[in-house]
């Protein structure tokens, strides 16, 4: 008999997300987990209670285990690479985890997994030639090439957050060596960034007094004062989203994509992040590459990883959860 | 009884190079032509015209032509749907030559044909994720991604060139609607301009002398003086070397190959070029992704596109030409 449902964890560098899945991706019990600083043990320890939890709450069948990780994973040998945020880096996750669990354990890059979940369920579904960008903290990607998640030479594909817009521009931030990364434009803390320096030049502006009352500004807040209307906050998403667009250009003449899709938290500002990226990518691009191509929002919002990560249990155990 | 020939044309911009190729990629006889400023018709005709030069002289058993263009190629449809430098716009390209050679006629993108040369039998044979990068007036590329060269959702990928590696840069030239792509910085144009740079910066170097001599700089004449050992050349050759390294540092965070395969006329200045652009890998990616990495020059010179073209007409046939 097959398995009925799979277990789900996005490991992230914050929070941990475990979900039963079934084979049509719908979510049955969910374990939540704040990780942010933990140590190695204590994080292993987290994802063993998570998952424990969703076990008992309805998912005892559960044939197998996937972990969407924050973290380059080799795949020839599957161990961590290189690990942002999180302490796993050199570990041998699937192997360490599938011992702890006593399950079939399988780990991607969370980007990927989101991707996966973009493709075999999302806004991506049916596309062969596919880029799955989520905004946050940084940008994840994942792309889908001939119809398949492109993985690259060691596993480390779709570092699209680390491409070089800004080629003197200013180094990259926690552990990446770049300079003039895509991820300081285009970003939760660049909106923030953006917005505090309009918010200057405009002090009349909602912007200037949401600033006024801390001096700071979320991505969220930012977003919310744009749907409102505030032309500082429109503006602030609206360049975020040209360099969005600088970003895709460069994406869009290496691979020719027929559809880009958008996640992560920066999404929520939707139209008024999208298009002014389209119309970079319009004005930048031979028409021949984009008068085809479509970028669109994520279906899946914070739970794509966690639904990527249970398709890639689904994969390992080779019985795919959604007929492709 | 299988074809032992095929020909090979390299239709460029200002020149095109006719071959007769057998299995084994051995060139057996070769036609030229200038085709700078010709109309659409005129150069049909002069490339029937090579075509048939070659056919006369030793290859009257050929079974296809094979052509690279500088131009993005509908593989939908097969027209020509962005001709750089070539008056082939909307072109049903190798149906009309087929007509007018009586022969099976194969195309594709320049820079795909060369990868294709440099994959099946030559610097990048035996990898399964490579890119290959041709440095002239601007820069062509193809990719080789999971052993096979990969052509995005309708025909036009590994536009490489047309990165953008400075995201508030000047406009691109000819017809590309780009801005700070990345061959107005890895080319030609590039190192003549960055040498012209040095030259009035350096008066006692040898690259002032020989700017002095005519107040221009072509590349071959820069590459020779640092060859030389001129240190202004030097430095001219080393600052598109590193700006090389910033659009491989991007690439190599998005597609994470194994091996980068650098030709064209640039690639004469060696490790001059190859070794700063290493360095700025190595220094701007994680190890994970360039401890591996190898970046050389290409096996084939002035004869890798027409070479590629004749395995475009090989593989056209079903009779692919060096076993893989």
């Amino acid at each position: 008999m097959p398995a009925r449902r799979v277990i789900g964890v996005d490991l992230g560098g914050t929070k941990l997300l475990a979900g039963a899945v079934d084979p049509d991706m719908g979510v049955h019990s969910r374990a939540a987990r704040a990780v942010a600083g933990l140590s190695q043990r204590a994080l292993l320890e987290a994802a063993v209670g998570a998952v424990a939890e969703v076990l008992d709450h309805g998912a005892q069948d559960a044939a197998a285990v996937g972990f969407g990780l924050p973290a380059l994973i080799d795949r020839g040998t599957g161990r961590v690479a290189v690990g942002a945020h999180t302490p796993l880096a050199d570990l041998a996750f699937a192997d360490t985890m599938g011992e702890r669990l006593g399950l079939p354990v399988f780990v991607d890059n969370d980007g990927n997994a989101t991707a996966l979940a973009e493709h075999r369920a999302g806004a991506a579904r049916g596309a062969s030639h596919a880029l799955v960008l989520t905004l946050g903290t940084g940008i994840g990607g994942g792309l889908i090439l001939g119809g398949e998640l492109y993985h690259g030479a060691r596993g480390g594909a779709g570092e699209i957050g680390h491409m070089e817009i800004d080629l003197d521009g200013e180094p990259d931030v926690d552990n990446c060596p770049g300079r003039g990364c895509a991820e300081l434009f285009v970003s939760g803390p660049a909106l923030e960034r953006e917005a505090l320096r309009l918010a200057a030049l405009h002090p009349s502006s909602a912007l200037a007094r949401a600033a006024g009352d801390g001096g700071r500004l979320a991505g969220p807040l930012v977003t919310e004062l744009a749907h409102d209307g505030d032309p500082a906050a429109v503006e602030a998403v609206a360049l975020v989203g040209r360099r969005l667009g600088i970003v895709l250009t460069s994406l869009v003449n290496v691979l020719n994509p027929e559809l880009v899709v958008i996640g992560g938290g920066l999404v929520a500002a939707g139209e008024l992040l999208l298009e002014p990226a389209r119309e970079i990518v319009a004005s930048r691009t031979f028409p021949f590459l984009h008068e085809r191509l479509r970028i669109v929002p994520a279906r899946f919002g914070i739970e794509a990883g966690m639904i990527g990560a249970a398709l890639l249990a689904w994969d390992g155990l080779g019985a795919t959860g959604v007929s492709q």
